[in-house]
């Protein structure tokens, strides 16, 4: 497979740590694959900046930190300004038109949809925006399966909010396919 | 400042993640200091074994992975056997005395806590056992303050909880207290 290294960026309260345990939780433990999740606090933390990074191999990964990521997204303005630069040629840039005005052209896909919308006017909960980013990834991407996914949500979600999740993580995947289909 | 690197090993469902992660924002969200956390699932986490690595500077941290980690906390039987040889020499290794059975000396200062008993004794949840470690681990190492800690579960924690977690802290910070002071 392709080694696969994930940037979520955007900002403190946006649930970017929590997707990308699931995620790496997903592949690991769902489908066979090594994965290595981190985060890094520095100066930005402490303005409210938040990044996570997931690197998803069938081999081992020996070095955890994502330099250029083949899959970026980014949740608030800054994250943009500061990451979009990162993203690896022939990559993904995914963003949440509610939060990101696109501003320059990067050598790679780049996406923005309304995740952020889709999610209030539909479910009317913020507390689910990072599970519908999530949805939306894993359309694109097929880096993991929906199942995998449903399966590291069952162990860490409440019952009672269990449905919601499954919810935000469905309105992704159908943005994500409501995309025309990449050219290349 | 000493650079720490701390591993918490143990099983899922533990709660180590989630600790490493409040230890971590502790440092870097109200003490100015830099943090990295990370985990790495491979096979091992496939059944059912959970580390989590977080390393603390007052200055840049490039790699985030710990080999010998000067903090080491054991939570399984098998999570003691496999690591506790990695201890850096006159570093801290911590076991929880009702998951593991010590086995070996480590040219570390090696200590045991009731800390899983203590939880289920005075608050009958073992869902804060994790919390009630982490307070014996900063009370035996200030690597943090308590008040740090307390600031990160308040943006965690809903706020129902909170009360039961500020008494597993207290529990395992009055765990450390209780032992004789170290001699060297």
């Amino acid at each position: 497979m392709e080694r696969y290294r994930i940037v979520f960026s955007g900002s403190g309260g946006q649930g970017v740590i929590t997707a990308s345990i699931i995620l790496a939780e997903a592949a690991a433990l769902h489908e066979g694959l090594n994965a290595v999740q981190s985060q890094n606090y520095g100066p930005e933390a402490r303005g409210g900046a938040t990044r996570a990074d997931v690197i998803i191999s069938d081999r081992a990964i020996r070095f955890p930190k994502v330099n250029q990521p083949n899959v970026l997204i980014c949740l608030t303005q800054e994250a943009y300004n500061r990451y979009s630069g990162t993203v690896r040629p022939g990559g993904l840039l995914l963003t949440d038109s509610h939060f990101v005005k696109l501003e320059r052209k990067v050598d790679a896909r780049q996406l923005e949809l309304g995740m952020y919308k889709s999610v209030l006017d539909a479910i009317g909960k913020p507390v689910v925006f990072n599970i519908c980013m999530l949805g939306a990834m894993i359309g694109l991407t097929h880096i993991v399966s929906t199942e995998s996914i449903i399966k590291v949500l069952e162990t860490k979600i409440p019952s009672g909010f269990l449905e919601m999740n499954r919810r935000a993580l469905e309105i992704g995947l159908q943005l994500a396919d409501s995309l025309p289909a990449k050219s290349s």
